[in-house]
């Protein structure tokens, strides 16, 4: 069959490889009718050092059953099929929890004897997990949409989730990319009352305002976030993360509200610092100076009636003039917290 | 009246100064009953330039209220109130959103003609918005405890807020200092199951036992990280972290399990990083990979439907000979998203 392979940066080739076949009896084979490319499907694209063996691409695609392993239940010959970018056992903890992107036993496309989306054909492994079969044939007006479902759809309603995007909510964009387009559907249809787009690619801003952005701010850096806080005094309550550079990351740090959140899927640019390892495991980070005055009010109860005793940190109590010593007690560790009666 | 200063590293002194008074008509004069020294009070200890002027110190306080301003209703003379670590108007969006740490016209203890809380009498800005009334005469016994309310347990809940502390929740908390053994007291309050307190002092991790933790690691680094996956195999849920180092940070995200949460509280080492700009404005950042599979399925009915068009997003088509010239158009920016039928 058919197949796309990179064998390096601005190599791409399609060649005869194997067909695709059956090794699981939880696999399934699938004819691949409506295939995409990624926008991270460019970074290997832009630096892949060469390989002889060549790297089978493409994880965003539809297709049609044509055989399926004797352990499969829930997908027929005939099914039109589609399938997550990563193939999940829809069975560990995490795929039970709805965090299939962690499963336990799941994977990549293109690796491991697993075929690439960009190709004729697709082994698919655990079917049952990893296939969602589509209620209807092919019909052809809405192929172009349900083939956003494997990555760039869902990874912008990721980005919308996380960031908290419902009713009431003013919403900010970075990236004008198929995930930052994507990501503006999925806040209008959480409810976002309004949503700014950050891109500057007149083209792709103007479909943004069609598909439900209602400002776009085109500049970068420090202007792009003066523009913000023009639309948007203190800033968006949620913010979508959708290119992953360093730059897009501080922008959307800088154009966040106090106690707003942002969602994060543009792949970071470092895989290793703290906010590479958040993003691979699906970590959220929150927190800061605690709204303690709010915070009285909830806990005085327990602490009245006896349920909580955190008062018992406070390991020494002296008078004011005793403070100077507290501090010295407390810097050496001989003290974990002073307490001072004047 | 007396009250603490500190004039540089290592170098604090309780001195006379003018008594507190009332300037605004909505400020309470307190008489400080009880005070603090907080860890953070240990930085400026450890490291402040000498200065000839001194900075008025403490921002944990309860006292008994001995004059109000014209304007203030909530608090009359002889109440006995506590304060959070920092003052607030209570009228503002952040204040009545419950973010009052985000206050847009408070501020800080010990700035501006504001009283530090380590001395004698405190005047307090917007008392209405700032202060809570205690429903009790002084009773020693709590005493202690409703002195724990003005930061370290209402900054130990708000870590295990933030880190979605619950029912069914694998807790492990960073840091034995006063806020991690408050944030060990938090999340037994939400109903942690398992509580994890991370910290090599064994008087404070003894403490912590008693107060709620279940599990004691006195690791650090990769070796805290293996012991607590062997308590708990995918990582803790919840992570509180409770230092602010660098390498706390690294330990909490180390430790947290795939799609979990981590609260901050520890003040981040470094301002400026990208943590530190959203630790100060309390803003949480999540996502990752997103678990497509259970998103197409809640996605479905809307493409199919026609309520969301997320194909609009491709705008070039070509078979799959044409795939390495569809990588070069999205690469040259020349097309948005390629889709390939095979």
């Amino acid at each position: 069959m058919r197949a796309t392979l990179m064998y390096g940066a601005g190599d791409v080739r399609v060649e005869d490889v194997p067909d695709a076949r059956l090794i699981e009896p939880t696999d399934a084979l699938v004819r691949v009718t409506r295939a995409a490319v990624c926008g991270s499907d460019l970074w290997p694209y832009k630096s892949m050092p060469h390989d002889d063996a060549g790297r089978r691409m493409g994880h965003e695609f539809i297709g049609v059953v044509e055989a399926v392993g004797s352990d499969v239940e829930t997908v027929k010959d005939g099914d039109l099929v589609v399938s997550p970018f990563l193939w999940s056992d829809g069975s560990c903890v995490f795929c039970r929890e709805g965090l299939q992107s962690a499963c336990l036993h799941g994977g990549r496309y293109g690796l491991d004897d697993v075929d690439g989306g960009q190709g004729e054909a697709v082994r698919v492994p655990p079917a049952d997990g990893t296939l969602v079969v589509l209620p209807l044939r092919a019909d052809e007006a809405l192929m172009a949409s349900l083939l956003a479902l494997p990555d760039v759809m869902g990874t912008g309603h990721h980005a919308a989730l996380v960031a908290k995007v419902g009713r009431g909510k003013i919403v900010a964009v970075v990236g004008d990319g198929a995930v930052g387009l994507c990501g503006v559907i999925a806040s209008k249809r959480l409810g976002a009352d309004r949503i700014i787009l950050l891109g500057s690619n007149p083209e792709r801003t103007a479909l943004g305002q069609e598909l439900g952005a209602t400002d776009v701010v085109r500049e970068r850096g420090e202007e792009a976030v003066a523009r913000v806080r023009e639309l948007a005094e203190h800033g968006a309550h949620s913010v979508l993360e959708c290119v992953g550079l360093e730059q897009a990351v501080d922008t959307a740090l800088a154009i966040a509200r106090p106690g707003g959140a942002i969602g994060r899927v543009g792949v970071p640019e470092h895989d290793t610092t703290a906010t590479g390892v958040a993003f691979w495991k699906n970590v959220s980070t929150a927190g800061g100076p605690a709204p303690v005055r709010a915070y009285i009010e909830e806990l005085l109860p327990d602490v009245l009636e006896g349920r909580i005793e955190p008062g018992r940190v406070f390991d020494r109590t002296g008078s004011i003039e005793d403070v100077p010593d507290g501090y010295r007690a407390m810097n050496d560790r001989e003290v974990l917290k002073f307490q001072i009666k004047p």
